[in-house]
């Protein structure tokens, strides 16, 4: 009995198992969750995974059709049609992961030397004495000052705690220093923590970090409760403007769930919210408004003015945000009315893939979409209103990616082959699935490029709502509803589609490129990173390229929310990054409503 | 006929008056109240004035008696005793004022150039477009680059704001910079105004100024409403430190007074509290800790040490005063333990005197007296707990100085001569009454050097409450209980008096200095000011010094304050006198106790 050692990079899982097994049911061993629609036949193609290091068998008949020579070099490979031959070091893509894993994976980690704008000193002080009668503010300073620290304020609420305190500790502190200002005090025993989130219209992501190490410590993940006004962000904005005090209660129901989240956080690690000394907050322009209560109406209308642009440092206590209470909370700059923080944070997390390439496109897919292209020197970035369809709203049995969703959907002749979440019996298609649909039935010939559906399969048919493809019939639900994709789902995502690629069409236009020339298109954000890109490549969404240009990148919004957090050079780039951006409005790009029509089609561009 | 113009330069006084009339005469014509008791007969030497140009009568024979030579020199003549022979120009000392008159005379204007720390600049912008989609925030810091001013902030609570109030003002806008942060907007026709505090255990003084041109547009003054919780401050820690909540209560008692009074001020003048752009508040270190909830426990036992020394500039949000919302406080450093920001800013506001001499003394006398010596370039100071005797307080018929209180009083022989505020009928005694009636007592012989009552006087009488003096009797009252002097009260002022002769004589003692050699004394404060400066050196408060060497300057620290306010240079100046001044603790000077009992006989030192 042979046994290898094979270690799931991306995942940080690793093991010993029994040889003459393929990579697929090593990795199902192990615990990792490589999606599988075909029973490991080789047929579905879901399962690709790239061999960074060791010896595997020979490429198989299936895997020399659906890899070019190039990526076969690169080690991308089947995994259910790999065995290794000896240990192996692999990589598994966010799109090949279940859901379930993809959570997970949230936690990638980037390497970057802390150096967060948080310092801490500790200080052992001179008790006060009538020989001495130095106040305790100017103490504290001093005592900074004996280790060539100058700082000049402590602030007040600080000031409110700081002298019991002081007392109760024998003399002996941490302070916490950021620029020249005292933000917070605490035994020598206290940790120097950091807050990072990502707020989403859909999600937020918080992160605890050690500001110290750089390390995430804890992660939480959310709806945004401001979900329940308005799944757009128009819808929010709208609400805001129509009804008295709908301002206030948007930011109440935000700072209160980033609050509950925080006290979570902190139970998990065994911690207070007071020792959190820092925070980064990335969202996008309307949600970041929203947080911070300021005015909406002017961004909600065109020409789409955010009321700011820059990065801000604020108190805590002015945001809301019951951290301790003289910190700050940094909230990273917008770029224009509709490209917002979350995607500078993004542009700053992937800025080690896109400062390397000449033509680099990066994608941050979600209700609304943004875009930008990278090249020469230049970024420009367009926002696409792709709508919720991506989500699985407006589409008939479309659902969010929980249990029983399907996530991948392959058609082959007459066998409808699906993967759910956790395996469960399927209650409805999530995003990925829907889009995996799509592409399929663009392939079997059942929707043709102007993406109507034709009468050409057993499994399409007419009914009131009009024509649709089932998926799972009533006889294979025992009898409750079918599960269908209808006309109208394949008009939804279209349009969803559309807006994507037209964003895209725009950008190369404007920088004179085509697509052909994209050296590698970055893919972020929830949705995004986990759809099969193959699918999104067949319906049009993404441009026709090779497979091994394409990086899904998981949260990485969150991600550089959290290395603006950790790193002072990280939050300067941020900030440079914002400024570079040149934005152009869709509306007012030249021929927008014909590129837009074009790109509304299945198969095009 | 004869008609002279008399001008009183103090109050801001002037008219034409028929001749053959007093100074006196003609004040009481002008409504300037210059106290007199004796009814004009030279007798009771309350009227003291100056005059600084013009023509008088020769002095009388009553005036050689109470002024020296040099004295005469200087123009110092009883106001009831000097007929004009020409125009006059004269200066009423408010030691000769009647309280009515003070308070009118709390406007004292020091002249500085204005350059406050708050600029404005009217801006016009232009507005946005789907070709201009600048946000917000970043066209108004524009729109100041291009007049070379450069801010990088625009505090949050503005950015709240300004957005659809930029479009009410069709972009024309008026921006308020404090440092490189924007403060506040407003229209192009809003004012630049401020608001200084004089923070008193007693009394609260506020005066809304205009920052541009320097001038007071109003003052108010109003008792502080943490009176009712403790005259004296150590009562008002102890009830912080006994009961929960109490530091909550006593801030908010206080804030809420002063946005009342905010608001008087601002409606008299017909603005709004938003268009105040700054503040600057002046209290003692424990009406400084108490407004900004500072911890107190430090300050209320030995050895006394303040949370904080130096100067803070909070928000005022952070404060709880409702001006701008993004608008600073500006709050005035300390000393020590119990000398605090209003004794610094009465230095300030004193400066110009205490500057040219070499030495001098500075005085502000309460419940708690500061004292400073200046010399040979160097500040020290003392803090004496002169306790509420000086106040009315702990006085039998002691009372504060309202309508019906006696405040002057003159023995001659069997007649008792005195003046009632408001010539009412008399009630009790105030402050400066008390201080007068112990001096004549004193030099009637009734009351020795250790200040024991002798029975030797028709109007001392024993009763149950022990031995007493009358200063109004039953049948002067018609039957109502008499107004007396007891020897409890002589105990009493013995006590208060004590504290701050000994102060004093620490402070003489520690540079070396017999107190002739003091230059000037400088004497501020609600009570200080007014008192009879002969009767104070009668009983040994003050050293016996010719009395052209006093200078009661009234509200020092209110008039401290303002100067910080309108001007960065004079906050500069604050900071740095706190941070000269050598603080002695009188508990830890050499000989202490030995001082005080000495310094607490009649006529000691």
């Amino acid at each position: 009995m042979k046994f290898y050692q094979i270690n799931f990079k991306s995942i940080g899982k690793s093991g010993k198992c029994e040889g003459d097994q393929s990579l697929l049911d090593y990795a199902h061993q192990l615990g990792v969750g490589i999606a599988s629609i075909c029973g490991g036949h080789g047929r579905c193609y879901c399962c690709k995974v790239q061999v960074l290091e060791g010896a595997v068998s020979e490429p198989t008949a299936s895997e020399l059709k659906v890899f070019s020579p190039q990526e076969l070099r690169e080690g991308r490979r089947l995994a259910c049609q790999t065995y290794p031959e000896g240990d192996v070091e692999l990589l598994v893509p966010p799109g090949a992961m279940t859901t379930m894993q993809r959570l997970q994976v949230e936690g990638f980690e980037i390497a970057v030397t802390p150096d967060s704008p948080v310092r801490s000193y500790n200080v052992c002080l001179p008790a006060p004495s009538m020989s001495d009668l130095q106040a305790d503010a100017e103490r504290i300073l001093e005592g900074l000052k004996n280790q060539r620290i100058n700082c000049n304020t402590i602030d007040i609420e600080v000031l409110k705690n700081a002298s019991p305190l002081l007392r109760s500790w024998d003399w002996k502190a941490k302070v916490f220093v950021r620029g020249s200002e005292v933000v917070a005090i605490g035994s020598q025993s206290s940790r120097q923590l950091g807050l990072a989130v990502d707020l989403g219209s859909t999600k937020i992501a918080a992160y605890l970090m050690d500001l110290e190490s750089g390390e995430t410590l804890a992660a939480r993940g959310v709806m945004n409760p401001q979900f329940a006004y308005g799944e757009d962000i128009i819808t929010r904005l709208s609400f805001v403007l129509e009804k008295g005090g709908g301002g206030r209660l948007m930011q109440k129901l935000v700072i209160d769930e980033l609050n509950r989240l925080l006290l979570e956080l902190c139970t998990e690690v065994g911690t207070q919210p007071d020792e959190v000394v820092e925070a980064v907050i990335a969202g996008n322009t309307a949600m970041h408004h929203l947080l911070l209560k300021l005015p909406v109406k002017q961004l909600a209308y065109a020409p789409y003015i955010p009321a700011v642009k820059g990065a801000l440092a604020i108190k805590a206590r002015d945001s809301g945000l019951s951290i301790a209470p003289g910190a700050y909370v940094h909230i990273l700059p917008n770029i224009a009315g509709f490209v917002g923080a979350d995607h500078v944070a993004m542009l700053l997390s992937t800025k080690e893939i896109w400062q390397k390439e000449d033509l680099v496109l990066a994608i941050d897919i979600g209700t609304n979409s943004e875009v930008s292209l990278i090249g020469n020197g230049e970024i420009t970035s367009v926002s696409c209103a792709s709508g919720p369809a991506f989500e699985g709203a407006e589409i008939k049995d479309g659902m969010r990616a929980t249990t029983g969703a399907i996530e991948r959907l392959r058609i082959s002749n007459d066998v409808i082959d699906y993967l759910t979440i956790d395996e469960a019996k399927p209650v409805g298609i999530c995003g990925s699935g829907i889009l995996d649909a799509i592409a399929q039935l663009h392939l079997a010939g059942v929707v043709d490029k102007s993406g109507r559906m034709l009468n050409n399969h057993h499994r399409v048919r007419d009914n009131e709502g009009g024509r649709e493809f089932i998926v799972v019939s009533e006889e294979e639900r025992d009898g409750l509803p079918a599960i269908t994709i209808t006309q109208n789902d394949v008009r939804a995502i279209q349009l969803a589609k559309g807006a994507v690629r037209s964003g895209i069409q725009v950008l190369l236009d404007a920088q004179n490129h085509s697509s052909e020339e994209i050296k590698r298109v970055v893919i972020a954000g929830a949705f995004g990173s986990y759809i099969d890109v193959s699918s999104a490549m067949t319906i049009g969404m993404l441009p026709s390229l090779p497979l091994n240009r394409f990086e899904q990148v998981g949260n990485a919004a969150g991600m550089g929310a959290k290395l603006a957090l950790v790193s002072r050079s990280k939050s300067a780039e941020a900030q440079e990054i914002a400024s570079r951006v040149h934005y152009i409005e869709l509306a007012a790009a030249p021929d927008y409503a014909k590129i837009l029509v074009k790109a509304t089609n299945i198969d095009e561009y």
